[in-house]
């Protein structure tokens, strides 16, 4: 798939089939995820990854959308390292950009993802449901699998909106 | 260029030939930018675009990677408009996505990028240099134009290191 058709093209997918996802194309994910920049190069992001159906039940009570994360076949879960960060505005940009990278990568393999956000109202109990440390920090939730449709639109501001000055 | 091929061969671009950047592809970075996600797609993101020496030279000044922006024949300013935001984290890993997203546009144009944080620590500045109100807060300056050379290599950390847990 070309760039431009990702970037595009991608939408929040939020209906999966039963599908399972393949482990190759959830390390590809992964991958990609992990090539996004950061500032020093210091690669903030972690991840955990659950697609056994109890633990995604435990991390489906944790949001309002339970409902996704109990379809999905796999949740990723994106942590910032407090042992890597060296600013919290620069770290949080970086895993932006590794998380686009993972949605990307996810759309051009013919999956669907979802970014959430809404569950890091419970990000310390997220922490615990996965048995992580406390220098993990939840910074997003990505349910993964394959769509079961594809008529999502979306919309964007228009660019005079967005483009507020030029020299 | 394919999705894959762009997120693994982008790199960080600092040299930069005289070469100027077409009107229409400056426009596809943004455009690409603008099709980031974002929390409730409030779209917190907005550009200023500084072609004219002048005012680079003037941004140059604000930064110790001032040889790159005098460089570079474009400075995209990234801003938050605080009028947008609703959340710092994820307004913050919106705008991430959405600077990937033109990193990742400028390399399939040909063209090569390089995302700069260090000129933050003169944000208030590059505000009042670029004659923008407060509501707006700089997030990031990319340096674009065509590459002097294509020889730049980079690491990740190996995936053991990244993937922490598994379900």
């Amino acid at each position: 798939m070309d760039v431009f058709e990702g970037i595009y093209t991608r939408r929040s997918v939020r209906d999966f089939s039963g599908m399972p996802v393949e482990k190759e194309k959830l390390q590809e994910i992964l991958k990609a995820g992990s090539w996004a920049p950061s500032g020093l190069n210091n690669q903030p992001w972690r991840f955990a990854v659950v697609s056994g159906s109890e633990k995604r039940a435990e991390l489906a009570g944790l949001t309002r959308y339970s409902r996704i994360l109990l379809q999905a076949p796999v949740a990723i879960a994106v942590f910032a390292d407090h042992s890597a960060m060296y600013n919290d505005t620069k770290d949080q940009q970086a895993i932006g950009a590794c998380i686009q990278n993972m949605l990307l990568a996810a759309h051009a393999l013919g999956l669907g993802a979802v970014w959430l956000g809404e569950i890091l109202k419970n990000a310390g109990a997220v922490r615990d449901v996965l048995e992580l440390s406390e220098h993990l920090e939840l910074m997003a939730v990505l349910a993964v699998g394959y769509p079961d449709r594809n008529d999502q639109v979306s919309t964007r501001k228009m660019m005079p909106e967005l483009l507020v000055k030029e020299f």
